[in-house]
């Protein structure tokens, strides 16, 4: 997803109807946690955010799963002149989609991520040192596994949604399955139930590009170095994939950063979009780990519902949620189709689930930008009654 | 565009039908050169080959122009036990769509090219040493006034066609532009009148990974050496550009390189399209030059029709020859839509066009493959006799 500095709203983030000042908060699981690959941390961290309150009766907690480059700090701002506001912020707050007067919202950094919660920049206690590719290898399920123990810390009964775009979406489905007596509704966008090849090939390029780094060295370098060159690289690709051709030419088209110049003849940046790109690479590299790029691509990667479950179907048997999956019309990492198979599929297995699809030309990033109408779709699926979950064990 | 290998035909390159042994040939021109940058280079060669024979009016020559990572061996085989044939010979022989047995067929590696051409990897006179990024800037222009100078070294009166796909499709426009008295016919595919901010987007990803490699050295280094990480990262990221999602997913979807292995947790490869992708960048470095690659890509986004002559129609004006734009459903790089404006544009300024679509999922490279829609296309268009040329002085 793009930078959350991108969809700043133009009104102060600590004007009337806005969350305000926040602060991150660390939850340390002290027991032993076993990854999906057999390989066990014996306590991990997760830095988390939450917004409003829990009810007495523990049941309006909405969980917000974020997406490759994200991180916990979704709504609000941490200090009086931050100018960035969290990345769905305009989402997130008093009397917004996800009301904050109302919900009890929680977000965390993913497990094997690097803002904060236990990833491959994390110190290894045996050593001193950063993990590196020591770290566990992550998954999805692992994800959603240890916020479901961060909720549990929390005093959360059940959980009135979870809410995710991109690999957000695909925790949300997983938290679903894997938890489905407490979980009451789904709210999945711009996701899939897997990649396809296309997919799967860019995060494969952005890995090459991180690991022939030179700077890399097999992972182990020390906490804010190592291949700056090879991730920027990998964010400038990543990046393209997540706005549209439409997008983009209506943002740059082929104007020139020194128009008066004529035809410049140089390999320096000569169009806007290089320059915006570079940019995209260089702040990129001042705020994520190039390892903890490897272990959430790959996450993305090996994320396969119906390959986990044998089909899409019986991976979704267990659900209780009512599932709402939103679709753009211009995403086309993973494109509409994708979308619309997983209510498909959820509907095949007797689930209650619709999918609605937005016509927006922003591309896979769709889901983070201004939309009245996902707004409205957002309120209303939070608001309606959910039906009982059933007296259904698996 | 892809490496030839993936379009060998199933039968021998020597079977009757087919063109055989071809030699390239190198014509150097003694004057001096001047490029669109205006600067100049003393002299200049150029690495071609021809098939069939130039009639006694000297007017069936069939211009072939290469794409980003092709050269002028579009058809026959260099030897005998040689595997692969050139990257067109599925559309170029004796009795095929561009019958080697009626024209005579020229296709020169391009000037700022690396197989034979004068380029970066030259050497420099001066020095010794090769160009790197002392070569002068390339344009479409450039490699189109370079040709002109090998036709009318080899006897060439007039151009029967110019047939292109991709950048070989920019050339083919530039040439009736250039020499509309010289240009009976132009058959562009795939290709664009003018880049996306998108297109542009990844030619600086990839130029980056370049330029970033510290084996770069600001473009000096020994020939066969020069950042090859980076070069292979670009092509990797390039070759994705090429196909469609669809045909991906058709060929590899998400096929493991070992499925007895259960879940692997690595970063090494993992699925089919990484091994893919990754025999893709090898084989790239081992024939083609990074600074090539630069100045091509340069030269790419650069083009500019509209913006070169005030506005599409006016760039057209000049034209003589007949048109035939051909679009690939699932070209993604160049777009349907950029093909048809091509040709609408040429009707706008009065000019004997025609659009094709043709309806396939294999993405930009369609004009590649085997087809034999595409083959009836360019055969009848060929064939059909060209409207006089208009005594018309610009």
């Amino acid at each position: 997803m793009t930078d959350p500095e991108e969809n700043a709203p133009a009104s102060s983030p600590l004007a009337p109807g806005e969350i305000g000042l926040v602060t991150a908060r660390d939850f340390t699981c002290p027991h032993p946690f076993t990854f999906k690959s057999g390989q066990v941390l014996p306590a991990f961290t997760l830095r988390y955010e939450t917004y409003g309150e829990l009810s007495a009766t523990r049941d309006n907690c909405v969980l917000i799963c974020h997406a490759l480059s994200g991180d916990h700090h979704c709504a609000g701002v941490h200090a009086l002149e931050d100018r960035k506001p969290g990345w769905w912020n305009n989402l997130i707050g008093p009397g917004k989609a996800v009301d904050t007067t109302r919900f009890f919202v929680v977000c965390a950094n993913v497990l094997g991520g690097c803002v904060g919660s236990s990833g491959p920049s994390s110190l290894d206690p045996a050593t001193g040192r950063p993990f590196g590719i020591g770290f566990p290898f992550v998954t999805i399920l692992d994800m959603v596994r240890a916020q479901k123990l961060l909720l549990d810390h929390l005093g959360v009964a059940t959980v009135h949604a979870v809410i995710g775009g991109s690999m957000g979406g695909m925790q949300a489905l997983q938290f679903a399955i894997e938890f489905p007596h407490f979980t009451r509704r789904v709210l999945a966008m711009a996701t899939t139930a897997r990649e396809s090849a296309q997919a799967i090939a860019f995060n494969e390029v952005g890995r090459q590009a991180i690991m022939q780094d030179p700077d890399w060295n097999r992972g182990d370098y020390a906490k804010g170095g190592g291949p700056r060159v090879g991730l920027a690289i990998a964010r400038m690709m990543a990046h393209i994939t997540y706005v549209s051709d439409a997008s983009m030419d209506r943002k740059f088209g082929r104007r020139k950063t020194n128009p008066g110049n004529g035809e410049a003849y140089t390999f320096d940046v000569q169009f806007e979009v290089e320059s915006y790109l570079r940019h995209q690479g260089q702040s990129f590299i001042n705020r994520f780990d190039a390892n903890s790029y490897l272990y959430i691509t790959r996450a993305l990667d090996q994320f396969d519902l119906a390959s986990a479950y044998g089909s899409l179907e019986a991976a979704f048997a267990p659900v209780q949620a009512e599932t709402l999956v939103v679709g753009f019309t211009s995403d086309w990492l993973f494109p509409p189709e994708q979308n619309r198979q997983i209510a498909l599929a959820l509907l095949r297995a007797g689930k209650r689930a619709s999918y609605a699809e937005l016509t927006t030309d922003l591309g896979h990033d769709s889901f983070l930008l201004e939309s009245e109408e996902l707004y409205t779709l957002v309120r209303a699926f939070l608001e309606r009654t959910a039906a009982p979950i059933a007296d259904f064990s698996i």
